[in-house]
């Protein structure tokens, strides 16, 4: 039975039931631009426990990236099933898609609802998949939501979520540290945290400019960032210790997806027991294990990666969380660029979309979105 | 009343009831040669809950030696209290004394008990010292005990004991691995292990010669440790797959107090969700940590410091439980070199060894003996 699906309808292009599709694909691991490829193929109609969906918004992710290129742990998923003799795989890990028809052994997903993938590697930067029920996650209330909301929830939000959840059980009123606090992720932290009570210390590169780190500054501040300092302030005990009510605050937990020698001096000002929590490294250098931090004052290092989820039911349940609040108005979407991925849409264009990514030039989080 | 002191008694210099005792001193920081001092002063027969002790076998140990050079977060006890106008402290933190006379308010601890201290900061390497029993842990059976076995039994053992108790849950059957297996950390903890039912995989440098390499890796195994490798062989996927009984069998636990690129090589070889412990830094090599190992695997880099009990009592149980093994023969002596501390020994002698342990000659751990 077909739902009400206000604002988005299929029209894809359909012939006896067969979807048209086009997919960003590699067949070898690589730099996006020398090996992503738009392929177009055909799918047939559903039976049995098959689900096609059609997808409405794909994040650019940088795991999407070295994925690619094939430094990340999670590889891409080869098939033969797109119609080529051999093995390709569908760019993309994350997205939100909609339900256009499914066999009749499929229960507990309907036509016209939103679904979201279980897990990595399903390959979300085409217009139409044919799948299985089992790897999809139904969201089952999509009021008030947006694709673009529901298609980046499950990367930089629950990562944010889980760290501030997962490693220490901070207290209304209690602090952590982040670096990269401009990063999805980073805002992502900011607004949990003050949802929760929890207070954020934030570091942000120095722009080019004081006015352009201000803005940076007021822009975190609207997020309900409590305090936004640069690198440079890290390093003086004067002014962190006025931010934490002259040293009487104590911080617990810092997240760190910069790395450097920044990552020590966030360490230090770790009460004893503290976690420093990586989940990235975008300056791309080295972090030295500060051995007196780790054996005097029992700092601890631990790394997370939002791929590693206890039971599929945890993360539908942090996805939920965080979609509550985004339906209640109380988080704010990350700056974004729609890219258009349409049916006459060139290789090019997509391609080098993907490879912007790269490049950092992009005011926003890269995300395609698919006709209406 | 009066125990049975089997084979030790005071025959310390006693002049009306006071003690004439003389400690290895400092009244600043720096290296043990240019800080280090023979100090002779009086102690006065103790009233109320003061208890006077003289010492039977008290460590070198490295951390010590950076207590001394005032590179250690635990400081020396300054005091004025030992008859000299400027504070002095006593160096040495580890060791185990003998009471000899108790004021009438002091309970629980007796004349001919031995003790060791509650925490760091006593200052061992003295002949008497006269303090509370507050800061004593008797041991109340020594039967089957030596001096060197109960002078030595917090640090090391301690530390081995807790490192493979503290952080992973081994069970009968599983492995660990660590570096600086000749160590006396390292060799408690081979022993610990094999006594638990939990294999060894040891690291040593390699020897100067493949004979003296040989030697050493027949001692470990004399002592139970499974396999004995050289760093070279941390490399050899083959080497360690075999070991591991071809992969099967998996690492969650490595402790390392060596530092430098093989803490990575032993990480790399760790299942995922394992602890890297570190409780030193002996070829003060940095560690990076490796970010691809913690975030995508999960490895955990925490460390170790002894000095850290939740509670007195889980020190006096750690220390029952070792010596327990001991009095059951169960548990050998490290390699160790005796130093006497006698009344007339020369300051320039006793300094001399201290620094000794820096130099890293000695062929065991330096321990102060006293005269009986």
């Amino acid at each position: 039975m077909e739902q009400m699906r206000p604002g988005y309808q299929v029209r894809s292009i359909s012939l006896y039931g067969y979807e048209q599709a086009k997919a960003l694909v590699l067949s070898s691991h690589g730099e996006p631009k020398d090996v992503l490829k738009l392929h177009g193929h055909s799918i047939s109609p559903p039976h049995g426990d098959r689900v096609n969906i059609r997808f409405l918004a794909s994040p650019i992710n940088p795991a999407d990236i070295n994925q690619i290129q094939g430094v990340y742990p999670t590889k891409p998923s080869w098939t033969t099933e797109l119609g080529t003799a051999d093995r390709i795989a569908v760019g993309g890990n994350e997205g939100v898609a909609e339900v256009i028809s499914k066999g009749s052994g499929v229960t507990g997903i309907e036509k016209g609802d939103w679904v979201i993938m279980k897990t990595q590697g399903f390959g979300t930067w085409r217009t139409h998949a044919q799948t299985t029920a089992d790897k999809l996650i139904p969201i089952k209330n999509r009021v008030g939501l947006t694709p673009k909301q529901v298609g980046t929830i499950s990367v930089n939000p629950c990562t944010a979520y889980r760290m501030l959840k997962d490693f220490v059980d901070l207290q209304p009123g209690e602090w952590f540290i982040q670096n990269g606090a401009n990063s999805g992720v980073g805002r992502a932290a900011i607004q949990l945290a003050r949802l929760w009570g929890i207070k954020s210390l934030n570091i942000i590169r120095k722009r080019d400019s004081e006015e352009a780190t201000q803005t940076m500054i007021a822009e975190l501040k609207s997020l309900g960032a409590d305090a936004v300092i640069t690198e440079d302030d890290l390093n003086s005990r004067d002014k962190m210790q006025t931010i934490l009510n002259d040293g009487r605050d104590k911080l617990r937990l810092a997240l760190n997806c910069v790395g450097g020698p920044q990552v020590n001096s966030m360490a230090k000002h770790l009460a004893p027991g503290s976690y420093v929590v990586t989940y990235g490294a975008m300056s791309k250098q080295p972090v030295n294990l500060p051995m007196g931090l780790l054996i005097f004052k029992d700092i601890r290092f631990s790394g997370f990666w939002v791929s590693r989820w206890k039971t599929p039911e945890d993360k539908m349940a942090c996805v939920e969380e965080i979609l509550d609040l985004i339906r209640q108005g109380k988080f704010k979407d990350v700056p974004s660029q729609e890219i258009p991925f349409k049916h006459d849409s060139s290789e090019k264009t997509l391609v080098a979309a993907v490879q912007g990514t790269l490049d950092g030039f992009r005011s926003g989080k890269g995300i395609f979105t698919f006709d209406e």
